[in-house]
């Protein structure tokens, strides 16, 4: 029997069957409950989790202004009795990884990243005051100097994060700050990573805009600093309001695609 | 300066800064370290992370026997200074998600699964030997017995791994055990899943297969009782050999796009 014939044979078998299951579901559902704060396995030694993550859809910003997401769905539960969709997606879009190989000839891959620098201890780096003055503010030596006086020295394979309070724009023109002529939001300046690079072992940067550098970089001087050198970045991540500066620790579900660039990831932070 | 052009002028920058930033690269991976199984965060209270996760690839082996992969290269660092792809994928391809959408009218969508499923205790049932013997094997009630008599109770909202074998073979035709007819390897049998549903509170099952149904089921009953009840399943788990059968945490990276009925996902073992 072939495989679509097999999805139509058990059509009407499921659908009496669904009636039978509906009420197990809605025991099941109650019985997990729905929070994302806490979990059973997370309350044995985690505290709680954050999903660092913002949803991806066919209209997430993007740095070049055009939809990078797009869907087809191959099966429909009507016709099919299952679901089914493939997607088309840039692999800089939405919450995702810069691998090495993004600005270099032969740097690694995402599925080469070692599992080591996707769990990494997470240093966030405050500039939202800053950033709601000006658009085009940046991360500099002296923010992380403070990061480092309030919070100790910058852990071995750390993630270090610009928090700009760009996510809350996420869904506004204001989040890519096109003017026309150039973007505006925030990022790394290249003397920060330098600084990174040359005084810690921290192994990646986030920041919760669409790009590593300030939005009107002319020359990607942080992209051309930072990744060559083997390590990696995160754009577009979420809710770095709500984890603290220091202590919490991020899992980065780094897609694991042969050869990419990067590309969508899942991001928790274990707080 | 139009977003390529920008490429283009930093290309000549970026070349004399490479050799540069040279040395810098091998210092930093040097410093680094390059082990899967510890980091610097997990040493503070996690032990070790397995990576779960099989690479993703145009060959990966797919329940319907042709490739659900592909990519193309949009920017290359020759011509642009930058390499950047985009990939199409089937959501059910390499390792990945099912949910619940996948198998009913309206379930949650992937981006929709509770975060607080998505870090979940690792409960790994081997059937190992049985399997070898019979490549059609089911996980049975009994194998979920004799686990709990091993291990205790099944925790709230744990996710019950079947460990066949089966990840060993992934770059064989063995793995989708085609015999021109029907397809052949293990997986869960729908009383399983129904004693998980009426016993315990887990939250999703898992497989080193291609299918939550074994490979030779004629009606998805396992899909069918499991995924429209709200819980979720994880397809084409690795290194089930390598975790215990009680007490590390899977964190299921899960892709988060609108509406998806599942998708590769990321997943690590916290053991």
């Amino acid at each position: 029997m072939c495989d679509i014939c097999v999805m139509n044979a058990v059509k009407q078998k499921m659908l009496s069957r669904r009636s039978f299951f509906k009420g197990s579901a809605a025991a099941g559902v109650a019985a997990l409950g729905a929070t994302a704060a806490t979990t059973p396995a997370m309350a044995a030694g985690h505290g709680t989790v954050e999903d660092m993550t913002h949803t991806l859809h066919e209209d997430f910003p993007t740095y070049f202004g055009e939809s990078q997401f797009s869907r087809e769905q191959l099966f429909n539960f009507a016709e099919h009795s299952f679901n089914l969709q493939q997607y088309t997606v840039n692999e800089h879009t939405g919450t995702h990884i810069d691998a090495p190989l993004h600005f270099s000839a032969d740097g690694a891959s995402v599925d080469e990243i070692p599992v080591s620098q996707l769990i990494a201890p997470l240093c966030v780096v405050d500039i939202a005051a800053k950033a709601a003055e000006d658009m085009d503010a940046q991360v500099t030596p002296d923010d992380l100097k403070a990061w480092i006086a309030a919070n100790g020295d910058i852990p071995a394979g750390a993630c270090v994060a610009m928090h700009s309070g760009w996510a809350a724009k996420v869904d506004t023109d204001a989040y890519r700050g096109f003017d026309g002529t150039a973007q505006h939001y925030p990022g790394f300046h290249v003397e920060a990573v330098q600084m990174l690079m040359e005084q810690t072992e921290a192994a990646s940067i986030a920041v919760d805009t669409l790009s590593l550098d300030h939005g009107i970089s002319a020359d990607f001087a942080t992209h051309y600093a930072w990744l060559p050198t083997g390590r990696f970045g995160i754009e577009n991540l979420a809710n770095l309001d709500k984890v603290p500066a220091a202590g919490a620790t991020l899992v980065i579900g780094a897609p694991k695609h042969r050869g990419g660039t990067g590309g969508p990831a899942r991001i928790f932070a274990m707080v």
